[in-house]
Formats: C-alpha cells, sequence, structure tokens
C-alpha cells in the first residue's frame, strides 16, 4: 500500500507576505496542493499572502466559506473541504493547508485538523500571529513580567465582556466588527477606554491606528482589534 | 545635522532557525550592528539562532542579562545597553536588537524600547511566540470562535494564579521552571489537569511535548509552558 501524503498547516502571518517564516515558504513552494478559504464570493486573502510564490502547476484547493460573522462555519463546507483534501493525501501527494496568522489561535486550519489529524500525519507551523502584528503596529508593549494578558472576542455578551476584563493587566479585543460600541462602554465603565489603541489591518499597506477615541463604530471592520498593553513594561524604562 | 539611525526591535521566533520571517531575515543582514540578549556567563540563544547568517562585518553588542528567574533584570544592564545603542544610532547606523519569539509577547525588547523610543525611529518585526510553537508542537488547537485565552506567568503566587485560572476556557501557563508543583496543585483543585499539556523547548531539536501527568517537576525549565486548549475547537469535529 502507498504511503499516504502529509498535511501542512501553514500560518502565513498578519498579511505582509515578507512576514512569512521561511519554513512556510519552502513548504509552500514544494506542496503539489494548496488549500485555502476564500469567501463565498471574491478573492482569498491567505492566497492573496502568497499568490507571488504559488506555481501554475499546484493545484489549488478553494474552500469556499460563507463569511457572515459570528456565524458558525458551515460544517458542511469544511466536511466537502475535508474529502476533497483525504482524497489527496490518501493518493500519496502532500496537501498545504494556508492560514492567515497562526493556525492554532483563532485559525480556520483548525476544522481541518479537527477532521483530519486522526487519520493523516499532520505537521503545524506557526505563524506570526494578528496579536504581535498589531502589537508592533501600535507600538505599544503589550504584556512583560508578571503580567497576565487576557485575548477576549468582542462577540461575547456585553456583562460576559466586563467579566472576563475586569482587573486585567494586559488585553486583547478581537473580532471588533459590529461589536465596537459594545467594547468601547465596557472598557469606559472598567477605566480602560484611555489606555486602548485600536488597530486594524496590520502590516498591511492600508494599516491604521488610532486612539480608541478617535475611532468612529461604522467603519470598524471585523478584523481589527483593541489592545491594552500592561503597565509593568512602563515602569521599567526609569533610567538610573 | 546627520540623519540618525533606525532601532530596530526584530523578534526571531522560538528557537527553530526557520522561523525566522523574511522581514527578519532581511533586516538581519543588513544590519550594520546587531545587540542581543546574553546570559553573564555563556552563549547567547538569540544569536545562536540566526548564527548562520551574522557575517564579520557586523558590529554585535552583547547585553549580559543576570539570568535568575523573576529577578527584574538589572536597570543597570539595560541602561548601560541603551547608551551604547543610542551612541550607535546618534552616529547614523541602524541596530538589529534581536529578541526570541515575539518583542512586545513578555520579550527582552520592551526594555530597550522603553528607554529608546522616544529619542529615535523605531520598527517592531513581530515574530512567531513562544505560545504559537507550543502549541503547533503539541498539535492541540489553543483557542477559536468565541473562546477567552489567558496567558499567565506562573511566577504569580498561588492563590492569584487560581483566581485567573477560574472559568477560562483556554489557558498559556508559562515561565513555568521551578513553579511547576504549585502550577500542578492550582490545575488538580480546578479540574482542568487532565486537559493540559507540558511543552519545553518548541521547535528545537530536543523539544519536549507530554501530558501534565508525565512530566517531574525537578526537570522543568523556566523556558516551559502548559497549554490547555479549548473544548470548542473540539466540538467543531463532528462530521456530517
Amino acid at each position: 500500500m502507498a504511503e499516504t501524503g502529509k498535511l501542512y498547516g501553514i500560518g502565513l502571518g498578519p498579511g505582509d507576505p515578507e512576514l512569512l517564516t521561511l519554513k512556510a515558504l519552502r513548504l509552500l513552494r514544494a506542496a503539489p496542493v494548496v488549500a485555502y478559504p476564500a469567501p463565498d464570493d471574491g478573492a482569498s486573502f491567505a492566497r492573496a499572502i502568497v499568490a507571488q510564490w504559488l506555481s501554475p502547476g499546484q493545484r489549488e484547493i478553494v474552500i469556499r466559506v460563507p463569511m457572515v460573522p459570528e456565524r458558525f462555519p458551515a460544517q458542511a463546507v469544511y466536511d466537502g473541504a475535508a474529502a476533497e483534501i483525504a482524497a489527496v493525501l490518501a493518493a500519496g501527494s502532500d496537501v498545504a493547508a494556508l492560514c492567515q496568522g497562526d493556525p492554532f489561535f483563532y485559525g480556520s486550519f483548525m476544522y481541518l485538523f479537527a477532521r483530519l489529524a486522526g487519520r493523516f500525519p499532520v505537521e503545524i507551523v506557526p505563524g506570526v500571529s494578528s496579536l504581535a502584528a498589531c502589537a508592533a503596529a501600535s507600538r505599544m508593549p503589550l504584556v512583560g513580567r508578571n503580567e497576565t494578558l487576557v485575548v477576549v472576542p468582542s462577540t461575547l455578551p456585553e456583562a460576559e465582556l466586563e467579566r472576563r476584563l475586569t482587573g486585567v493587566e494586559a488585553a486583547a479585543i478581537i473580532k471588533l466588527g459590529r461589536h465596537f460600541a459594545k467594547v468601547r462602554r465596557v472598557l469606559d465603565r472598567l477605566g480602560m477606554a484611555e489606555r486602548a489603541q485600536y488597530i486594524e489591518r496590520a502590516s498591511l499597506a492600508n494599516e491604521r491606528v488610532a486612539p480608541l477615541a478617535d475611532v468612529e463604530a461604522e467603519s470598524v471592520p471585523y478584523f481589527a482589534m483593541l489592545l491594552i498593553g500592561g503597565r509593568n513594561v512602563a515602569v521599567v524604562s526609569g533610567g538610573a
């Protein structure tokens, strides 16, 4: 019986192609088949990040995912994609599954992993997360020393958001979109609003960084976040 | 007046040189001066990651940091390093400050940033964090969908650790070292011990991944962590 192929879950980083790792680039170029998510109707962001390195000889499996925020990605879409990828692996070819950011940090690759890891060899290639990219873009040290960091999706109910952000030193509030106004109310109540930096499209040409107070709720995309950096980090700035 | 140089805070990733980003490699090679932390007595891990790409023409500034866990890095050490780097920048040369992992995620670069960002142009180059590398190594999806992730240093007092880990869906408990037994007690009490994966030296040849129950407290290095993955991630595995 022929050997099966290997599935690579490859983190591509936040969007700037130069934030790919050397390993991601090597595996991407070597893979006979690449798979990536794309919206129902439109171009794939993951594919765009690496387009310059794809070759015509590579087969591409496009996973068309309904892009409705908060809606659980249709089981059927990932079931179908997993079946298509499984057939390639069973036939002995490797597959590079592309994932913006890091595969295991709110990454879509987890849906393929859950369906295929038990049946085929899988390797995860970690990538630069949106969190790291946003901290770099905001030029705000995020967390250091003995501080705790909380990463919380803004899709949670308002009371739940408030509970999880109470008393934390450093926080990332992700997936903002239409939840922005709710998040702002919570941060106002907790006295954290003035410390919050807003970042959208980190590492891309149209990256935007702004204090929370300067952001209009209507303009906030789903892939934007607020960062609140730890205070201890600032303490270390004291000179002699 | 001549233009000053630019300070780059460059995340090198967790240790495997192939987890450097293309951008980090480009800037590292181009920099006339590189600065990196090293223990009091011994080789620099940051330097070792990129040793193959350094050239004899590059000046190296070694920042000798006392490696006592939990001890606040000596102000004087970073004051001195910042002064040395400032002199280079003022003379018009760029400096690449190397940082394992990601610069703003518990990274030592924050100490230089705090001292120099107000006076010189600084750019942060995000890197693959130890968190992403450990999740990849453990093959355990970390956090997805509407889940909250808490990153907590095990250096906190036991009651404080327990408070911060109570009711969380996904967690990373970092900087284990001699705090391992304390952390295990907390996870036992919270009923989270069975879900915890232990990872040390992620992405290196001597990487180790084990269930919490298999780990001997005496053998745990400072740069090891425990990960507890979210449960929602597993839920998505249900097929048709």
